[in-house]
């Protein structure tokens, strides 16, 4: 069993990246929902690390930024951790 | 609204690819299940594209297969589609 701390490490690492990915893309919260199918107060709560985000989401992530699902996990994250 | 086929083949590939490290880990279904938090027929499920996987089943499976997030989504998927 995973500890908490670290899921919920790796879902804030997730969020911050996808804040970064935004910025980089000069798109505010409502700019990138209206280019995916998500509301901006739920893509607030993913970057706050406070979502269990799914493939599905993911996607509309991919499709709001125009990157790919390696991108939207282009952060540090120490796999041995996991196994500790 | 991205449409059922397009979220079908990316959760095909994502299983696809996921069967393809399991495989190059010589792993059974069971072996995987025993590396991680994860019930052997979920994992078979998954990799059938049937499951709507999560961040945290994508941590329990870098967990079982020591492999990183990106490695989980080291496969093609043409992101175009999405905004076609």
């Amino acid at each position: 069993m995973i500890n908490g701390d670290i899921k919920n490490s790796f879902l804030l690492l997730f969020g911050k990246n996808l804040e970064a990915y935004r910025k980089k893309k000069k798109l505010s919260y409502r700019e990138l929902a209206q280019n995916c199918d998500l509301d901006h107060s739920y893509i607030s709560k993913i970057e706050k690390g406070e979502v269990n985000v799914t493939l599905e989401t993911l996607l509309e992530l991919m499709k709001g930024l125009n990157i790919s699902a390696k991108d939207l996990f282009d952060f540090d994250f120490d796999i041995n951790k996991l196994n500790s």
